[in-house]
């Protein structure tokens, strides 16, 4: 019998609890496990301590996937599990195989009739589309933004046509250091009652999340550089309540 | 100062215990709430007594949040909140907000400058989108298809377009009693090559997830009738390893 490949999701930064995102069963089976792939040994060091494991740290077995590792390497990562050891696939941060290298250990388990579980735990996607208040009903995750001005630019315009035209809610993502700028074209490019969800430092003690039109967001723009966030953005159709409720609000 | 609204999770399922899907944080801070809005005041109930809350039972506040709930209606279920009090929001099953009618109390909350604080717990369509190895750096959650047929595999060819185009992953769910309709709508609209994920009973103990090519599902469909399923589907960009893996495990 071949092993199982768990997916255990890990804090969404530094100062996180353990019992704050992770549940206890989930805990306390990454605390017996003794096979572990992830993106940064490091952090998933740091994360087995937390979980309080009773396997020496020696006696773990740590090897990477990162955007480094070879296709033909994929296979000697699922070699223990072929050998009927169960093994915990980990991310840098939050749920595995949402946005980083795992997906694709997954898929091949997958081809190899490895049994995979997904874990119960923190992700900022998820968090911040349930605190945005938008369209839950159809939402979709982009990822990171074009890095170069003029097709950021376009790709916003792009978003606010789609979240119109599907009715969707629209999620993603920047590098840290490049927030207020983020921040700054959104103000600059969508119409004053499309609707933006800024959700920053999510789980963590300095958790904001927040939401508003584009015209409330003009000139109020929060702090966000250097802080992980999550941008959420929905142009709704006519909606009379959260109209009303913002036009109170103003006065 | 206003109480907090609190989005809690909830299981997906009977037989699911509440330590393999919420963070003890989570259990216990539900478990002092004594106001609450839900979609059904007693599958909220069943939920609270297993977090073993120390306030009676008729002491609890539980107000109802449903698709006949109007607009105005909304007002009166953040008066808790405006008066101090915290409130956790609960959903029929899994995250609120993300496909309930919590969503429009929550950024009637935001208008009103009231905190929201989404906490960690299981989501069947993020659960099944990690444990499917498919894109997660882009990916849409759609809902529900059409159920009548035609438009139905109309939608079923738009989605496999649409994930080729934008190397997208597509998450849709199905009525239970449809599913095995659904899944046979798939296999005969789909190209061979594109992949699909089916994900059924996530978190229970019954939980099957299973990604192969529509070619490898073609008379070998699993029973998903009246259990929970996630559709998650992918057509990829060529990806030798994964096809080198399926080709071999034909054999």
């Amino acid at each position: 019998m071949p092993g199982t490949l768990y997916l255990i999701p890990t804090t969404l930064g530094q100062g996180s609890e353990l019992s704050a995102i992770l549940p206890e069963q989930a805990r306390r089976l990454a605390a017996t496990l003794r096979t572990f792939v992830s993106e940064h040994p490091k952090t998933a060091r740091q994360f087995l301590k937390q979980t309080g494991t009773a396997v020496a740290l020696q006696e773990i077995r740590m090897s990477t996937l990162d955007e480094h590792t070879r296709k033909e390497e994929l296979e000697s990562l699922l070699q223990p599990l072929l050998d009927g050891e169960d093994v915990g696939l980990l991310s840098e941060a939050g749920c595995p195989a949402v946005a980083d290298p795992g997906a694709t250990l997954v898929r091949l388990a997958h081809a190899r009739n490895i049994r995979v579980v997904p874990l119960v735990g923190p992700s900022s996607i998820l968090l911040a589309l349930m605190g945005s208040g938008f369209n839950g009903q159809s939402f979709a995750f982009l990822g990171y933004l074009p890095a170069e001005k003029s097709e950021r630019i376009k790709k916003i315009q792009e978003i606010e046509q789609h979240s119109l035209r599907l009715n969707q809610t629209q999620i993603f993502i920047e590098t840290p250091y490049r927030n207020q700028q983020l921040l700054q074209d959104l103000v600059a490019t969508c119409a004053g009652e499309t609707e933006l969800c800024i959700a920053t430092d999510l789980t963590l003690a300095s958790e904001r999340i927040s939401t508003r039109s584009i015209a409330e967001w003009k000139g109020k723009l929060p702090d966000c550089d250097k802080h992980p966030t999550v941008f959420v953005l929905y142009r709704r159709p006519a909606d009379k309540a959260v109209k009303k409720a913002t036009a109170r609000q103003r006065k």
